[in-house]
């Protein structure tokens, strides 16, 4: 399958998973978690699916808005090496993203200012903030181990799953 | 590294992990989670560091009972494929060792009554329940892609896993 059919089959099982579950609230309900473990498992194997570079995504998953800190992100689930629990907004990718909220798609890592190597094998990234009423809730964090790791397609479907999970999860 | 070298390690690095954050409870603070999405990377690593049938481990992570039901688990983090969200207490071997709060070390699952097949590669499984004040809180939860995937040593570390869990988290 082609990059645009993989992030097609992604959205439409993240719309099927995330169907009827949109009253779940995170801060009463652990379900509104289950939605995030099961989407960050249907990235990492639809990039696991496809050639290189996608093939060689080594880190795939979500960082919350932190409730009690809104100028925090927290791990949320994700597959790959463990990873940092807390990061401010503003450091690194995922605190720019978070920041801006604008996409930050990364070539190079290295050249980052502040990039936080949570896995020294990572080389490049794209990072998609969730926003919901003005406000980052949430941001998608994908790494890979080579170079150039993504393009215009990844952070088109990126944003577009980003959409659907601001409008299918009440944050 | 041995079997019991990588568990050794799992835990001395989930007990670093889950240090200075008993507190954070899980309906208010998603940190409680961010504990379970890094230790279900450290299970998930340490297994594909391993000789077969360790490195043929398919799935590894938890599930939570859920607050708003003591009759049911909910999906939490893990690595591996797409899983289901809801198991009722009682229902395949999950369901069986959050009811009895045994461990369930299940050479061939298709063997084993009512087990629920969320991803068919699964050959074998072991899941071990996390149990605080008398109660099922959670379970681990671990799969393996060939038969016999888990003997002794893999349920002794887990239940070990399992107590650290239960004491260094406030449920």
């Amino acid at each position: 399958m082609s990059k645009a059919e993989v992030y097609a089959q992604v959205l439409e099982q993240a719309t099927a998973l995330f169907d009827g579950q949109r009253n779940w609230v995170h801060i009463t309900n652990p379900l509104f978690y289950s939605n995030f473990s099961n989407a960050a498992a249907l990235l990492w194997h639809a990039y696991h699916s496809l050639p290189a570079p996608s093939s060689a995504v080594n880190w795939s998953g979500f960082y919350f808005t932190d409730p009690s800190n809104p100028r925090q992100l927290i791990l949320g689930p994700f597959q790959g090496q463990v990873a940092c629990q807390a990061i401010a907004f503003g450091r690194g990718v995922c605190g720019a993203a978070a920041e801006t909220k604008v996409t930050q798609l990364v070539e190079d890592v290295d050249k980052f200012p502040g990039h936080i190597a949570c896995d020294g094998a990572s080389k490049s990234e794209v990072v998609v903030p969730i926003v919901k009423d003005g406000k980052t809730v949430a941001i998608i964090d994908v790494d890979c181990a080579e170079l150039n790791g993504f393009n215009d397609e990844d952070q088109v479907a990126l944003e577009e799953l980003a959409r659907l999970l601001a409008e299918s999860c009440d944050f």
